[in-house]
C-alpha cells in the first residue's frame, strides 16, 4: 500500500499542503455508473468549511472542488476520479515567525526528524487542510453507499466537559457544533467562550452510527472491519483514541453483560442488544455500527509555551493567527468520510468471499 | 494487501484453524542475517500458553513451533520464514453441541453470513488459537527490534474493577496476570474467583510501552504510526478500544494541558511531558510510545444464554468446556507482538524518506 | 504487495528452499464453497514431477501435498489455505563442491550480492523446487476457474531447433515433452540425446491458450491483463521473454494486418481474427487468450565452465549430479499455473467495475 | 495495489482522459531532498510531444506540466508530488463519428464490455495521452536515479522491416525516430512514406539499456526484477512482447552458449558475457540491464475496416483525423519512464534485505 493511500479496492490517495498551489485526491476503483457532480462533493466540503461560526477560524477558504477526470456525461466511468481544490487565502506571512520553532502539539519536530526539513507554511502536509482530499473522497463513497441503502449519522457527543444528554437527530445541523442536543450545544458555546478568554482550546468526542451495512463485511484476522475503521479514524490528525460499541466499557463488564443474545423476529434473526457495535469477530452483523473517536484540543494556542527552535535554542512561543478553539465540529465530516471509505472498501472486498455468488455474478 | 496479512515491508500472513491440522505464519521481508532459533520463538509462544494457572483454560496445548524455511545455519536468509505449530489436543467433541448454535459474543453468526457455512469446531479461524501465528511472528520482529535497541514492556493494567496502583516492572512475570503490582494481582485473583462462581467472565486493560523507537517512523497521512498500531491491536479478536498516550482523556483536556513542550537537555532536544504517547502528527518523536487496549470479557460462559440456531430455532445455550474466565493475561503477548509487527514495518518503510540517506546507503 | 506473493485478491505466498524441511504456499482470498481435495492438487504436482522420462532428472521427489488449513468437510471455508510438501530426497552432499562457487547461469552470485550469504544447498530459494508452491496454488485456481467455464491448453511449442508443425491436442499428454505433435516430439528426443552427449542443455517455447475468459477482465493502465500475465510468467526462473497474441511479429506488421475486425454472428459480436491474443487495451475481449514464453536452457551442465568463487578465486567448474537437459516439459504446468493465478485475480478484481452489478449483488 | 498505480515504494498513480479537463499523476514515496523543477519534467514530456516531425500527429499539444504539491523551495519534501497537464487542443468533434463504433485494434469494445459505457472522445483513458502521467513521473524517477549513478539509453531498434545496423549513441537525438543509426533512420522515413500513402501504419522495436544499477535489486520469486520490468513495459498500450537480454533467442541456444561465465578483473568479479541482460534469478548482477519491447502498428488507419457498432450493426469504418503512422518514436520515452519507475521501486525495496545494513542505517 502506498503511504498516502487508503483502501485496497476503493483506493483514495490524497496530496497537497496547506499553503501549496492546491490540494486534492485521486479515487481509484470507483465503479462505473454512479451519478456524480461537483455539487455532490461541495456539500460535503462545506460541512468542514471554516468561518461558519465564531468558534471556527475566520480564514475564508472558498474550497471549491473541481472534478478533473473519471466522470463523463454526469456519471463515473470506472477510471480514476481526480479531485482538486485550489488554495486561495494563503497569507503565508502569518506563519513566518514559527518557521524554525517547534510548535508544541504539532508535527513540526517529527517532520524535521523524518525528512530533514519541512514546508513550514501552516503545517504543510500535516495541516487540517489535508482533510479536504479525505472529505471530497468521502462524499463520493457516501453517495455510492447511499445507493446501496447504507447511511451515516455523525455528530459531536461532547466538547470539553459538556456531553449531550438528549439525542435529537434533527438538531444536529441546527447548531455550530453538530450536537444532537440544543442545550448541550448552548453549554458548549459558553465553555468555549471561557477557553477563548483563557487563550486556550478544547477537545471532544465524535460518534458515528452507520445503518444499513449488510452482514458479512470485514475479515476474520488482520483486516477486521473494526481494525480497518480504527486505522481510518486514527489516521485523522487529532484523534487519540477510538472505540467500537461499548468500547472502553467492556474492560469493566462481565461476559453476561457484554454478550449480545439472538432472537427471532418476523422470521429474521435479530440481536437482543448491540454491545458489540455491529461487528462480531471483525465481521459486520447487520446491526448498527457504532464508533467513537476522541479528539484532542487544538494545539495552536496563544498562551506562551516553552519550546525550542530547530537550531536548539530555548524560546517562549505565542501562536497568534486564526485558529479554531475547538476542531471537533469541523472534524465531524472527516470522521464520517473516513468511515465511509472503510465501509466501501470492505463492501467491495467481500464480493469474492463465496464461490456460489461469484458463479452467479459471471453467469449469463 | 491480502486479507490475512499484516505489514507492507515485514509482511506476516497467518493461517490455520483451532481444530485443523496445524496453525502457522509466513514472514516475508525479514532481512538476512538475524540469528534465529526455534527457542527464540518458543519463549514467546509459552507466554500465551494455556494451562499455566487456574485462571486459564486447562487444555494442554503443546504449541511447539517448527521453522520450515528461511533460516540456514542459525541465521535468517532473507527469504520467507515459514512457522508451524501442529494442533494436538483437539477433542472436537467438546464443541459438538454448538455446531449449529450462534454463541453470543462469538463470530459464529457473522461467519455464516459471510461464507455461507463455517468450520464450527472451536471457533475455527476466529479462535484465540489463531494468535499463535501472530505471536510466533512477533517473536521474530521483537528479536530484530532488540538488535536495534527497541524494547517492549507490556502488562495488564486492570482486570474487571481491579486496576494497578503501583508499577514494579520486575513483578510483571511473578503473577498469573502479568500485572506490575502484586497487590492488584491478588485482588484480581479474588475477583476472578467470584466471576467463576457466578459462571461469568471478566475483561481488562493491557498497556504496552515501547522504548528506543527512533524519531521519524510513520507517515503524515493514512499510514500514521498510531493508525497502523491501532489497526494492529484492533485486529485482535477481543479488543474493542485502543488509545495512544493520554487517549480518551484528551477529549476533556485543554490545549495548554495536552501540549508537550520542548526543552534542551545535554544539547539534545527533549519533550517536557509525553501526553502524546510518543507520536506527533503520526510520526514517532523519539520518546516512549504508550498504547492501551481494552479487552472484552471472555464470551464463552456457562450461564444459560438466549440465542438461536442457524435454522432459526430459539434456544437457551450453556457453554461448557474449558474456557478462560479472563483472556487478558494471555493476550498481553499478543498485544506486544502486534505492536512489534507495526513498529518493524514502520522502521523499514522509513528507510526511503530522505535522498541523502539513500545515497549514503548505496555509496560504495 | 509482499515480495513472495502474487495477486491482490486471490493472493498466493510461496515459501521454502530446495533442501530445507519443506516447501509450500498459502492461498489467501480463495472463496468459500469450492470442493477441494489433496488429489486435486496432487494431479497438478505430478505434471511437474521429475523422474518421469530419461530427459528429466532421476531424482525421486515424492512431492506429496498436505492441506493444512482452509478446507472443512471437503470444501474451502474462505480462510487461508496452507499447502505443504515435505522435502524427502535431499542428498545435499551432491552440492557440496559448489558451496562457494558462482555457477554460471544461476542466481548464486546475485544472492550473495543481495543478502550477504546464501543457502547454497541446491539453489535454495532459487531452485526449480520453489515452483511446487506455484503449481499447488495453480491447481486450486484452475479448479475454481473450471467451475466458471474457463479452461487451459498449455504445451511445448518448441525444444531447441525443433518446433511443432501439427496441433493435435490429444497428443500433448502422450509424450515426454507435452508436445501436441508426435513427430516433433520424436525429433526433440533425438536432439536432446545429442545435447546430453555433448554435456549440454536446451531451451524451448511454451504456449498457453485460455478459453472461456469473459470479456472485461483487466484494467486500462498499469494492471492491464497482459501486463499481469507478463509479470506472472516472467517471474518463473528460466523465462526470458513473453509475448501475447502475435507478439514480436507485430513489430513487422502493418496496422491493416494487425487489426482485428468485428462482425456479427448469431446476434453476437465476434472478432474476424485474433492477432491481439484475446486482450485489447489491457482488457480481455472474450476470445481465446494466447501467450508464449521463452525458456532458457538448463544452466547446470557438466562441461567445464569458467567462473570464480565467492572469495574471488578463478576456477573451472564442472557441475555433476542429476539435472534435466531441458526444463521446458516440467515448466509447462508452471506456466499454466501462473496464468491461472493471474486470470483468477483479474476475475475477482473485475467484480467491482460497475455500480449496477454491485447493486444487484447486494440486493436481497 | 490499486489498479491505476505502479510501484510499492515509489508509487505512481496516473489519472485523466484524452479529452477531459486534464491528465496527471501523483507520486507517493519520493524521498525528501531531491532538487526538482517543472523544467526537469518538461524535458521528458517534450520527448513524447506530437507535432515534431511529419511522422507524428499534427495535433498541437502544449503539454505544460504544473507541480501542485510535494516540492518546497526547489526540493521534494517527501510528501506526494502532484503533477498536472491541462488538456487544451481537444477538438472533440473529430471523434464524433466513431462514438458508437468499435474501432479495430482499439479498446472501445473491451471498455464497453467492462464498464457498460465509455468516454468515447479520443480513446478516453486508453488514449496514448494517458502516458503523460507516466512520463512526468518517469522524469522524477530518472532524476533520482541519476543522483545514484544510474542512467538510461533508450532508442528505436527497428521500424517495420528497417533495423539499425550501427550503434552511434550521439545520433539518437538527431533524427525523428530516436534511432542510433542515421542510415536506418533515413530508410525508416522512406518506409513510413509508403505506409502513409497506403493509408497504413507500422510498428517497431524499442531497446532500453540501463547502466549503473547495483547488484542485488529484485527478489527471488514473484517480484523478480525482470518480472517487474515486464509488467511495467507490457502495461504500455501498444506493447505486445518484452524480452530481457538474449530474450527469445534463448529458446534456441544451448546452456554452454547462454551461460555467462565469471572472471576476476582488477580484483573485481566480472561477467565474461551478458546473455542474461543484467539479471540472474530475478536479481540484478551489476552489469548492464537490457530490455526490448515490441510495439504494434498504430491501430488508427484511414483504410476502410470492417467493424460493428455498439448496437450490433455491421459497418465499414474509415478513421480520419490526425494520427501517427508509427508511435514507436514517441513511445521511446514511455518505455524509458516505465523502466525508471521499476528500477526505482526495486532500489527502495532492496534497502531492507540485510540486517547489518539496517543496523548501520539506524546507528547514530
Amino acid at each position: 500500500m502506498n503511504k498516502s493511500s487508503f483502501g485496497s479496492h476503493f483506493t483514495v490517495t490524497t496530496w497537497g499542503e496547506s499553503h501549496g498551489k492546491a490540494l486534492g485526491a485521486v479515487i481509484d476503483g470507483c465503479p462505473a455508473g454512479l451519478s456524480l457532480s461537483e455539487e455532490d462533493i461541495q456539500k460535503f466540503l462545506d460541512r468542514r468549511k471554516p468561518g461558519q461560526s465564531r468558534y471556527t477560524t475566520a480564514r475564508k477558504e472558498g474550497d471549491l472542488v473541481e472534478i478533473l477526470s473519471g466522470v463523463f456525461e454526469g456519471k463515473t466511468t470506472g477510471t480514476p476520479i481526480s479531485l482538486m481544490v485550489r488554495n486561495t487565502d494563503q497569507r503565508s506571512r502569518d506563519y513566518g515567525n514559527i518557521a524554525y520553532s517547534y510548535r508544541p502539539g504539532h508535527a513540526d519536530y517529527t517532520f524535521d526528524a523524518k525528512y530533514g526539513f519541512r514546508d513550514y507554511r501552516g503545517g504543510g502536509r500535516s495541516s487540517g487542510r489535508e482533510t479536504i482530499g479525505r472529505v471530497a473522497s468521502g462524499a463520493v463513497a457516501s453517495k455510492l453507499l447511499a445507493s446501496l441503502g447504507i447511511s451515516f449519522c455523525t455528530y459531536t457527543k461532547s466538547i470539553g466537559p459538556v456531553s449531550i444528554e438528549n439525542f435529537s437527530p434533527e438538531e444536529i445541523n441546527n447548531n455550530a457544533f453538530y450536537m444532537p442536543d440544543a442545550d448541550a450545544a448552548a453549554k458548549a458555546g459558553t465553555y468555549l467562550e471561557k477557553c477563548m478568554k483563557n487563550l486556550d482550546s478544547a477537545g471532544g468526542v465524535i460518534e458515528c452510527r452507520i445503518t444499513g451495512v449488510p452482514a458479512g463485511l470485514g475479515n476474520p484476522v488482520f483486516e477486521k472491519l473494526d481494525a480497518m475503521l480504527s486505522q481510518a479514524v486514527m489516521s485523522i490528525g487529532a484523534v487519540k483514541a477510538v472505540e467500537i460499541g461499548d468500547g472502553i466499557q467492556v474492560a469493566h463488564m462481565n461476559g453476561s453483560e457484554d454478550n449480545d443474545g439472538f432472537t427471532i423476529k418476523d422470521n429474521m434473526i435479530n440481536k437482543t442488544s448491540n454491545h458489540a457495535g455491529g461487528i462480531m469477530g471483525g465481521i459486520s452483523d447487520g446491526s448498527e455500527i457504532i464508533l467513537r473517536s476522541y479528539i484532542k484540543p487544538t494545539p495552536s494556542i496563544s498562551q506562551p509555551q516553552q519550546t525550542v527552535t530547530s537550531q536548539g535554542r530555548q524560546i517562549s512561543l505565542e501562536i497568534h493567527g486564526r485558529h479554531d478553539p475547538v476542531i471537533v465540529p469541523r472534524a465531524v465530516v472527516v470522521v464520517e468520510s473516513m468511515c465511509a471509505l472503510a465501509i466501501t472498501d470492505a463492501l467491495f472486498a467481500n464480493m469474492t468471499s463465496r464461490l456460489d455468488k461469484i458463479q452467479k455474478f459471471y453467469s449469463k
